[in-house]
């Protein structure tokens, strides 16, 4: 059982932060997120993209945010249950609670803090009717350990960046490459795209377009995959392979969270913006995108300052009676879990003579 | 008569973060401030202190953040009217507000944001008590502009940062610099206090401690003052002088605010954080440090958000019944008022062959 002050459902910007303003109270946070590395959308979806309305900074790519939020909280020794999804929760005699995931891990803390984004990123996937029997088995929607196909054979279907990059990424790693889409064209970074000609040229990826992956083959994992591909004539083959990835894109889903007894509207959840965005169960908390309010916008600083606020209440639950002077990290610098302290320069008192 | 859309007191971070939110909607803003420049404390007080609570900056300086946030709302054209304090505010019959500054410059805007810090930073004057007719007759208590003081002869009197910051600058630009503090001892960054030591020892600064200035000689501009010195024995003496420059520190007073007829708690402006950070009169809004709510925290970061939430109610107000659309910056970019375009590097669609 992992247990920690702060229970923190989404390591996407607001998560991260919430980690540094609940370490300036002393409080510890773990966060758990379904994707397989801090930063949420970000990271996995746009870390190459620029911000312009992150306050300070007139552009930032989204990558960077996160590594930058990232530092920021270090010394505060955030806990991580990544690529596992938030199911359940019990709430426990004493107020406190039990969030278990979908692997099975469970955390318990007195206050959560639901910064889930536009929800748990799920893949789509692809119509093919028995892949199910698949997932884990040589079938993977996301990439979180490239190490595993080191020398396999890995066939990749997309036509985006994600198929793109991890096409050549995994030239490096895998015995063999083969990328499928169902279009000739590809949408992606230009020089994206031309690494991917480049590759092709010199033989380091097989490329089959416009071509869909319509079958599965294998008996206890995949061992081959089964191609239409469709050019003056409809013609349908079998590749060998170790792992199939479609990478269609995720789409976010509120998911389990949706049924865990909180006041829900247009697919976010209703918190009291006028203190500390509580939602209607007390101790559980909304911040960031995924809650909802008179006059919301769903922007990355509003995030900042609602987990700012939320961990001021967070403080009162967690000790309760105890009264929080506010102080400026100016003023008193920092103090990390890790030992560490930041400050800035002592003025000096020295006669001139 | 400068006109704008959304006229903001105060040009300290929340200020100017408010011209780059307010551009994204089209509305242009003009700032007043009673600073000689932008950046309300984080320039005049400690530009050189680190901050660590700006989300996604571990570590900035007060000096650095101004220069982003002027960096991110520049494409926006803000005006500024500088080293003037707002003064009277009227409604006018149609709603808008003209506010008129303590040297009577008047400015005309439908919505005005107060974004007033801790007040305008008044300065602590000696108890010198015919100093008030030597106002701007050669008794300045902040340097505005250093030119005036060229190949003048300068007595700057103060033991901090200020004081010894000053003294350094303008012994390259003054005739004569004398520096008067009551101790022997300075309080400000070991380098200044060294340099100070150094330029005294080569003769560019008169140092003259423990001592202070008691009187001020002039008929219609300063010509002199008058130095108690208390060594062994008292002694007094006249120097003689074109300036007299006390820095004895700024002390933020709510000031001419006070009176403009808003609901004030504790010295800051009640709003309404329910929903806009509005004040009891529809249409002026107090966002940052001088605004109060429940759970209220004084920090950049919150001003940052109130800042963004208000504009949208301003748009509400300047554009009546026109619905507004969030755009994100990194899908949409961003257009100056200047002519300019930001966006992220387009998508391409291409065939690989």
């Amino acid at each position: 059982m992992i247990k920690t002050d702060i229970l923190i459902i989404g390591a996407g910007p607001t998560g991260l932060f919430t980690v540094f303003e609940a370490g300036l109270l002393k409080l510890k946070c773990h966060l758990i997120d379904a994707l397989p590395q801090p930063g949420g959308q970000c990271s996995e979806i746009y870390p190459k993209k620029p911000i312009y309305d992150i306050p300070a900074y007139p552009e930032i790519l989204a990558g960077d945010l996160t590594e930058k939020l990232l530092e920021q909280g270090k010394q505060f020794e955030p806990g991580f249950t990544l690529g596992e999804r938030a199911e359940t929760i019990e709430k426990q005699d004493d107020g406190t609670f039990i969030v278990t995931t979908n692997k099975g891990t469970k955390h318990h803390a007195p206050v959560v803090a639901i910064a889930g984004g536009l929800g748990s990123f799920e893949p789509r996937k692809p119509k093919i009717h028995n892949i199910h029997l698949y997932e884990d088995k040589g079938v993977e929607y996301m990439i979180k350990d490239p190490e595993i196909y080191r020398d396999k054979k890995v066939v990749i279907a997309g036509g985006g960046d994600s198929a793109l990059d991890w096409s050549i990424f995994l030239t490096d790693v895998a015995k063999e490459v083969t990328l499928i889409h169902r279009r000739n064209e590809f949408r992606g970074a230009l020089d994206s795209v031309e690494k991917v000609q480049e590759l092709k040229n010199q033989g380091k990826i097989n490329l089959i377009t416009p071509a869909e992956v319509v079958g599965i083959l294998g008996e206890d994992h995949v061992t081959g995959v089964v191609v239409e591909q469709v050019q003056q004539i409809k013609k349908e083959f079998e590749i060998e392979c170790d792992h199939f990835v479609p990478l269609f894109g995720l789409s976010p889903k509120l998911g389990p969270i949706a049924d865990w007894g909180l006041e829900i509207e247009k697919n976010a959840i209703k918190v009291n913006n006028a203190l500390d965005y509580q939602t209607n169960i007390p101790g559980i908390f909304a911040i960031g995108d995924v809650n909802t309010y008179p006059g919301k916008l769903k922007l990355i600083l509003c995030g900042f300052h609602e987990a700012t606020l939320m961990c001021q209440a967070a403080y009162q639950i967690i000790n309760p009676g105890k009264r929080y002077v506010l102080k400026y990290t100016t003023v008193s610098g920092i103090d990390g879990f890790d030992g560490s302290r930041k400050e800035a320069p002592k003025a000096v008192v020295k006669a001139i003579e």
